[in-house]
């Protein structure tokens, strides 16, 4: 008899993960990973602010700290929501996390109960998965459009479950890069304003948009229960591990700080000291447009490259920010047999599966990330994988 | 109805941080805390230390990176423990966490399932019983006597229940100051070879023994299920919340590093390499000489002035290393009480509740903190507590 936990027991290994293991090699075109391009570090800058924070603040930096975060960068989030996003947020609805995977999983300590019902985009993002899953819930996928979630699908489950959580990333969501249209926002803010769920809009990526204003959060037209993830990874650092949760339900906030002390105390207090002094002393946004610039070239290699080189029957997002492409081939293909064969090619990205709350089933869709490879590079990649689609 | 979850519902938030909210007025003598003292944040050395990974190592410092850790950091622990314990002990046992809470969260997560029975140390540390209240175990607490568990109690509760984890703190105990001795380590080693619980041997404080060798595992005496985590957070700094699990297990280890990668993908990766480097160009060993002199002294001070001004009728341990004195007033007396005109004399201490599993019951004890106040502080405040303990 096994001694381990029944959630362990239900919780994938992380496919992406294999796969990376795999691919460690410098020879292999990889479109595999979702790592941020090294441009978006700005160590020059976070090198000085690391000195200044060590020689102005001394010892504090690296004492123990509150499990809610660094006060002045709290404050700095909740700023940011009121200029850009015009939202209602104060320093008290922030707390910073250890990236906003903690986020998944004090959200999920915090409300599931095994064989609860927790609603996700399907595609949905891995991670979340993975996170939940050690919660045992009961996963209720919801499909997802162009424009965003199947209402429909959406209304049936929440009229027959008790859903405590509906996951969500709606800005160029991973794995698919689809973005949800400022109507279907307005849509789902009135439907679930009926129910008792809480919306988690899972937003890393939501800054990068190449073009054109940001898009407003589902719960900015008035969501009750409404829970915001952030992140500096996509836009500062990815390694240092801060994000945050934002949330205006104080009594969820208060089980979330239970929670994420019993997680680990607080997150890196010198971390948050020197990202905050790296804020107070650059323009966030000229970097974040300097990101922008690259991701839309390297996107646009990687749509050039798919236009030219893959036939008409294999179909793909044409996202307009963010860090994927979401491809398929024709129904009844397995995109994990075209993944073995690309291998053979050292071309490498993820097959559909591990975005499917079933990964067992073979599925015809597969994700490309752009972010990390030069545009020659990535139309190489695109090239050799158009010539192993010739079959189809 | 409730919407959150019956395993948060049951969590205490820490009486600790509310204690520490209360005093943070300047004003107050606090032995409430656990706080290390500053002299033992190599400042400087770890500001050089992360100028030159910057430069040396660029852009990995700040990417995402692998959940196990920093492969040079986990080679280095696991010498560490070659060189200084004599164990068999690779980098591949080796899992860097988000500080030794962390490893908490992690253990708790992969064995325990709701009702199973988790053996604790009483009194035991807070922490841990927060963190794994969260998987809804059923404690059996085992009292702990001056020399270590008390073996008897131990042995009825493991015939009597599949117990899946004994956590235990041998060195300088959090709360009592208590060590077990070598002896008790051999017993507890073969009874424990006799079940199938995992032992986890929390060592914050270990290497900070005034005097003398350090005592050796309990599992380096031939234990077969054997866990140990270890913290850079009393030798370096616990502002970078950087701590690691050790155990030869590999099935273990890998459903740990599992649920590592749901909790927060990996722990801050700039900080894994800016502590290896500071650990690759500076003696710890002569670092931690630095710290034991430092808190000897304050140590020293605060059994002096207990010697001094408390009357014979309060009982105090009287540790040889760590962080913490832990006190008794007479049986039937409450420490709480004693707490409250305590603040009004402004000086802070822990009342011995929370270190129970039932942290309802009135308890005569409490816990002393003397390594964040200078000496004639901590006379100062032995001495208003002295006053106080006069009607005893």
């Amino acid at each position: 008899m096994t001694q381990f936990s029944e959630r362990i027991l239900k919780t994938p290994a992380s496919f992406i993960r294999e796969i990376l293991k795999v691919i460690q090699k410098d020879d292999i075109i990889s479109f595999a990973g979702g790592l941020p391009n090294p441009v978006s570090f700005p160590k020059e800058a976070l090198k000085q602010s690391m000195e200044r924070v060590i020689d102005q603040y001394g010892d504090e930096v690296f004492q123990y700290s509150s499990t809610e975060g660094y006060q002045p960068l709290r404050e700095w989030v909740a700023k940011r929501y009121r200029d850009e996003y015009q939202m209602d947020v104060q320093a008290e609805d922030i707390l910073i996390t250890t990236g906003s995977q903690q986020a998944l999983d004090l959200m999920g300590k915090v409300l599931i109960n095994p064989g609860d019902a927790l609603a996700i985009e399907e595609p949905g993002y891995l991670g979340a998965i993975q996170a939940f899953t050690m919660f045992e819930p009961d996963f209720c996928p919801v499909p997802l459009l162009d424009d965003g979630l199947d209402l429909d699908k959406l209304e049936l489950i929440l009229e027959k479950r008790n859903v405590k959580l509906l996951y969500t990333v709606p800005n160029f969501q991973n794995p698919t890069g689809l973005t949800y249209s400022v109507e279907k926002r307005k849509q789902m803010c009135e439907l679930l304003n009926r129910y008792s769920a809480y919306l988690i809009e899972d937003d890393p990526y939501g800054q990068l948009k190449f073009e054109g204003e940001v898009f407003p959060y589902i719960s900015s037209f008035g969501l009750k229960k409404s829970v915001v993830f952030g992140t500096i990874s996509k836009i500062i650092t990815p390694g240092m591990r801060l994000g945050w949760i934002c949330t205006k339900d104080r009594e969820l906030m208060s089980h979330l700080v239970t929670a994420k002390q019993a997680a680990d105390l607080h997150s890196n207090i010198f971390a948050q000291y020197a990202v905050y002094d790296y804020l107070m002393n650059h323009e966030l946004n000229e970097h974040i447009d300097h990101i922008k610039d690259l991701y839309k070239k390297q996107s646009d290699a990687m749509l050039q490259a798919m236009k030219e080189f893959f036939p008409d029957s294999v179909s793909y997002t044409m996202p307009k920010g963010g860090m994927f492409v979401w491809g398929s081939l024709p129904e009844g293909e397995s995109s994990l047999k075209l993944f073995d064969r690309a291998m053979e090619e050292k071309v490498a990205f993820v097959p559909g599966n591990p975005f499917y709350v079933d990964d067992t089933k073979a599925v015809p869709t597969f994700r490309l990330n752009y972010t990390n490879s030069e545009p020659e590079v990535i139309r190489e990649g695109i090239r050799r994988l158009g010539k192993l689609m010739e079959i189809y």
